[in-house]
């Protein structure tokens, strides 16, 4: 079947159930970003394949809603069929509301698989469409019927993440989440987010590609907890690991637990990272708490023990990087490499050092125009070659038992233009005033991004995407609450704090031309208490030489070359140790001073 | 009567009427921010002169809600009265709804005078003290019965604000205004906010001190609109101008009007900006649309003839500051002036100036320590004498028929300290970033005032107060919807359009010490359309020196001084010609390149 015989098959269920308009979230009821196989219905009906969507279906149009990171890369994947790419003039926001509410006759069916929306975004879309007389109705997964090869759900082991890595054990966590249940004043809180759950009980899974989680329900109670999970998952010596904290059930029985609750109970839930289809079931009677999920700022703010594994880990991460490098600069002169290929080769690499597990998310390695496609992912066949000559972005991770990495560097291959220097050296600067900002506790993200922005908006530059986004610790490399986003959601009022670790990563690209991004891992740490308060700063843990070809140190300040300076003394001190000599020189010269 | 014995006959009547707490919002039934006498029952009951505040009795509890700006004069002017200073953590929330949730019991009764809030503030208290079943009340305004000697309502005449300084007629405002009435599908809009109403309908009132509005509300049809006003305001002449856009009616009738709203009639209102005594009681059956007043982003966005005046009023006001600043060098070291007299004396200045009204709000003139308070206002018998050493801050302003302006300047009365120097060039720094920034179509207030902090932040200093706020064409000094804020409200969720006016004014405040200050007014003008969209960028518009003797040069960039030289020719271009030789030769050197 191609996307218009999935299309057509669609639309006969929906006339056949009198559904007007059909909503596709790409998401699982997880609410999770990156998504098991299975519940990957966007690609598979659209052919479209980018990581944020929601697609509408009705009888004469078919859409796909993206932001910009994806426009480009949705226009190549959708050209040819009949799906329209939809463009997000706001990223992150539910712009199909307001569509469907504009194309949806009154009195008609708007339907939707509840499980596959927040209850916050459901009540929003409910809302907007009673308000035109529109239903909203709960239809359940249509695909079910026609994907015919669909994958299966999987069912691979999960296994525990020793108190070693984690720094703290899986009871002081249940201690302080219950303490935090007892200040919110509720008996339960029911969680679904897939890294929350593996976080708070200290197991990891392998159940979606490149985040270490497994399919899950969790509801805690003040004294007990209960963990829906597919028993056949759980190993024998798992089980009586988790079982001091928490008792096993099968997966299907966390809606009915949740049914169970009564009038005395009262539920702490985030409204946000919970399906509409198990909101609704809650009873009436028991008095609901939204918010966050009260792991999510516990999570965020990792332990000293966690904070050394990080910087360690990046030390190891490091090391592939530049042992990569060098290859890199080696190889491509033979003139027989792809894009594809340099992804695979890195994750050689990764994988010879200790604790590897695998990439923390698809390598995005964009060279020449490919690089201004802001989440290009390569394929096999596909793969542009690499030539000496032009740039090349790479944006790379790895999952480590002792901690998750995200890193990208662009580099020059030939002799760079001046536009591309002056490109590069525009993005550093931004990126280097965000790495040594220091500021007053209570900042958030959205104050500080700008730093990293100005430069090139002087010269009438920008980029499409947040400058930066929380990373797990052996977990997903998109974490919240923390961001260093230009909006201003309430995702992204949170204020920075001791142990976050955030990505440091503006850029700038040219479409058809080239992509540039340099991007660094950095730990919020205190700085100095004055009369005027308390103050932090980051610490950059990412260790990786910046390709010198590329600055044009005219354009740096003084403070600025300082910081060049000393952040490639730092990488090789670091990382020469760990080097085979050949390396280690190639490494003294690229970090020598500017 | 003094302040214990006005709590007293406070108490006795709530006692009476068994309210167990009384809410005094700072506030007047338009909620507005700068009030006619009448309405001052804040500064009259508790002494707090302060322009915000809530204050909260009950039979033995008396305290005052503000922040931060306000806490040193607070302290001082609640000292020896039982009424407490309550800090406010995060400047204008609503900190006393919860103290309000803990301290009354259940069942109980707070009491407010309904007119005193606005209608989404009360309905979020009215929310919060029913979740702890405590009632809430509208009782009215108690201090009626105690208030003996207390100011009447002013009868003062309006008159006509002329099309040639307005720069649009009362007829394409009100066209606009229908157009975005028809946008928002509704057939009336009821306004209360006094600067509002004086802007649509191109008249100015003398009502309330600095700021030229009258007391009035106006509702909106899409082919009529009805002004509420005390006809002994309304000239003859004023009243023939007016009669082409609206029919007058006596003040008190607007509240029946709305009452009179039918089932076919749609209202669009601002819960923010209309007081909760109304808004309950317009018809259950009236569809309400809530949102912005509509006349707010028009009025905000200056049209090219408001800009031209803007400009030219600059060189007036600058004209009167430097003779102003001169005048000050030449008297200090004869050791006769406090921070009193030279208020007086540079209102005369700005006197002579053509079309110059009055201030725009009251001058702050704070010597050493006292800059450090940043809402000081000093009294005739306690202001500081004057004496040449130590540092000055002056934040004054004027009401002209063509403009508004708002200007701060710092002066060396002696030779300043390194740290003095120090503090004031990170200022500065800050100043100059935000002033030559350039952003993007979309960018908002918090996204660049970080650019003004950072500086400070990298010495662990900081301000208490926004960076900017909105500002009036002969109207309001504080006017929205733009801010240069650090938070993200929503009113701060404003991006910047051509047009809009600003003031740039970063700080810094050494309690019992100094204070520092340096305010211009910004213009949001053009900058370039690039493939990454339109660029602005800021035109400061506000021409008087910066103390070159407090500037640390070795401190400042290339680009840093380049601007404070650019902007010192621009305004000895612009002023020289207006003064005379003595001060024309002081301005040379004072804006000399550095």
């Amino acid at each position: 079947m191609n996307v218009g015989e999935r299309l057509a098959a669609l639309r006969a269920i929906m006339k056949s159930r009198h559904i007007s308009a059909y909503l596709i979230p790409n998401a699982d009821p997880h609410l999770s970003e990156y998504l098991a196989d299975y519940w990957r219905i966007m690609p598979w009906l659209t052919g479209f394949t980018g990581s944020a969507g929601h697609v509408v279906v009705t009888q004469d149009f078919a859409g796909v809603w993206t932001d910009s990171r994806y426009f480009l890369q949705a226009e190549q994947e959708l050209a040819g069929s009949e799906v329209q790419l939809m463009k997000l003039r706001v990223p992150h926001t539910p712009e199909f509301i307001a569509w469907l509410g504009d194309h949806v006759e009154a009195g008609q069916k708007v339907g939707v698989d509840a499980r596959l929306l927040s209850a916050s975004r459901a009540k929003q879309l409910e809302g907007a469409l009673a308000k035109k007389e529109i239903k909203f109705a709960d239809v359940g997964d249509l695909s079910e019927k026609i994907w015919q090869d669909r994958p299966e759900i999987s069912e691979r082991s999960i296994f525990l993440h020793q108190d070693q890595f984690a720094g703290q054990s899986r009871e002081e966590k249940f201690e302080a989440i219950r303490a935090s249940m007892q200040e919110a004043g509720v008996t339960h809180h029911f969680l679904s987010s897939l890294d929350e759950i593996a976080w708070i009980l200290n197991f990891r899974g392998s159940d979606v590609d490149f985040n270490p989680v497994a399919i899950a329900f969790l509801m805690i109670g003040l004294k007990e907890a209960s963990l829906f999970i597919d028993a056949a998952k759980v190993p024998d010596e798992v089980a009586k690991a988790l079982g001091s904290c928490v008792s096993l059930h099968p997966y299907e029985n966390a809606l009915p637990q949740l049914k169970k609750l009564r009038a005395n109970h009262s539920l702490y839930l985030d409204p946000a990272r919970t399906n509409y289809l198990m909101y609704q079931k809650i009873p009436a009677k028991v008095k609901k708490v939204e918010g966050l999920n009260l792991s999510i700022p516990l999570k965020a703010r990792k332990n000293p023990i966690e904070m050394d594994h990080i910087r360690a880990t990046m030390v190891k991460d490091g090391v592939a990087m530049v042992r990569f490098l060098y290859w890199l600069q080696q190889e491509v002169p033979k003139g027989k490499l792809t894009e594809y290929t340099i992804g695979e080769k890195l994750e050689t690499f990764r994988h010879e050092e200790e604790h590897f597990v695998g990439p923390s998310f698809g390598t995005i390695a964009g060279y020449q125009g490919n690089g201004a496609i802001v989440h290009y992912s390569a394929q096999e066949e596909t793969a542009a070659q690499l030539l000496p000559e032009g740039i090349l972005l790479l944006d790379s991770g790895g999952q480590y038992l002792d901690g998750t990495t995200d890193i990208t560097r662009t580099v020059a291959l030939g002799t760079p233009t001046a536009d591309q220097k002056r490109d590069f050296t525009l993005v550093l600067k931004g990126h280097i005033a965000l790495a040594s900002a220091i500021f007053p506790t209570g900042t958030k993200g959205y104050q500080l991004e700008g730093l990293a922005r100005r430069y090139l908006w002087k010269y009438g530059l920008n980029y499409g995407h947040g400058t930066g986004h929380g990373v797990g610790f052996f977990l997903n490399v998109h974490e919240g609450p923390q961001t260093f986003g230009s909006g201003a959601t309430a995702s992204k009022h949170t204020a920075f704090e001791v142990g976050m670790l955030t990505s440091n990563e503006p850029g700038v690209y040219h479409q058809g031309k080239y992509g540039i991004r340099i991007e660094n891992l950095v730990l919020c740490v205190p700085h100095d208490n004055t009369e005027f308060g308390h103050f932090l700063t980051f610490e950059t843990v990412t260790l990786c030489p910046i390709d010198h070809s590329l600055i044009d140190k005219s354009m740096l300040s003084p403070d600025e070359i300082q910081w060049v300076n000393s952040y490639h003394q730092k990488v090789y001190q670091k990382l020469a140790p760990k080097l085979p000599p050949t390396e280690r020189s190639w490494l003294a010269e690229q970090t020598g001073a500017l």
